[in-house]
């Protein structure tokens, strides 16, 4: 890195090198297990950067936690700008579980911890579980866009979208912990596209 | 606890109560840093008498997983036996979801243990998640049955198999980390519903 780097440049390169290192550490030994000390070595910095950039392990791990929701609410958003109707859209997210399933195989360690971690820790619930909530509601509201376009039967919204996020988790835990996660991916797919035929609403119905 | 016990029955005993004791630490402490110590204190037993039981804490945990899998074997026989069909089958083992979360959810951290464990080590992999394969198999059979029977439509009976499991499994898990488990024993139940109102043929069809 570069001396004449802005300062503010240094210190978002230095908190990126931190977080990746952490996603290693994390993944290699388990989040218990991992100490700010490895963190350090694997990023080739001090005690003292790291604490100047994060208070403690616990704020990369929400940090980490952050970064990958907001990037799947940017791929969310992107599909819901071109999806011509409500199962499009469905489908259209669907169809990118192999590939999602894929990159979380690396992460899987730290996926499962992030669950353990809130089982057992109140506030880590309230960090890591309790924000899951927006992406039910999330849901939940386009379930009901599908119904007023016609798109969708006139179904439970909330409780069909929860029956369509669990698809996705416990087909993504599989993939997770099986050899083949891309294989797990397409048993996510068909199996929303399933749920889609049975609430469905078939053109010549609308 | 009577001296004049026959000495196996004692043994049955204290091996009861060892694994009682593991599995209240476990799910305090955490698989990974529970202690044999602590599992001694909980059972009132001096670590010799642990080890004269147990080998190691690895081998309590795999009979306690052994156990829970002995108990689902169970119950499924069961309804194997009183059910009409397959469809019936299926919904008469989703109807059991709601039950099956709250039971669940006191051993949550343990079976979230289960999973990170196998996804770090090979050797616990093949001892806790290998034995799902035969679950796999067993479904995968089921389905072939109902369309041998004709109350299912000719689909891939493992890809619809993997999807049915997927369903109970992604609800199961998010009901684990929720506040009201039973609620989402209904949504797993509801889902496996709506898969079935795809796959199942009409008995007009039949």
């Amino acid at each position: 890195m570069s001396e004449f780097q802005p300062k503010q440049e240094r210190s978002a390169h230095t908190r990126a090198e931190i977080l990746a290192a952490a996603q290693t550490a994390f993944a290699r030994s388990g989040y218990e297990s991992a100490t700010v000390a490895e963190i350090c070595e694997l990023a080739g910095i001090s005690k003292g950067a790291f604490y100047h950039h994060y208070p403690s392990k616990q704020s990369i791990y929400l940090e980490l936690l952050h970064d990958w929701l907001a990037d799947f609410d940017r791929g969310l958003l992107a599909l819901r700008a071109s999806a011509e109707n409500v199962p499009a859209l469905l489908r259209a997210m669907s169809a990118s579980f192999p590939a999602i399933f894929q990159v979380a195989e690396g992460q899987l360690p730290i996926l499962l911890d992030f669950w353990v971690q809130a089982a057992r820790d109140p506030a880590m619930w309230e960090a890591t579980i309790a924000p899951f909530a927006r992406y039910y509601a999330l849901i939940t509201d386009l379930v009901q866009d599908g119904i007023s376009e016609g798109s969708l039967q006139a179904v439970e919204a909330r409780q069909t979208a929860l029956i369509l996020v669990s698809m996705g988790v416990g087909a993504l835990l599989q993939g997770l912990l099986a050899e083949d996660s891309a294989q797990w991916g397409t048993v996510g797919q068909d199996g929303i596209e399933l749920i889609l035929h049975s609430i469905e609403r078939k053109p010549e119905e609308r």
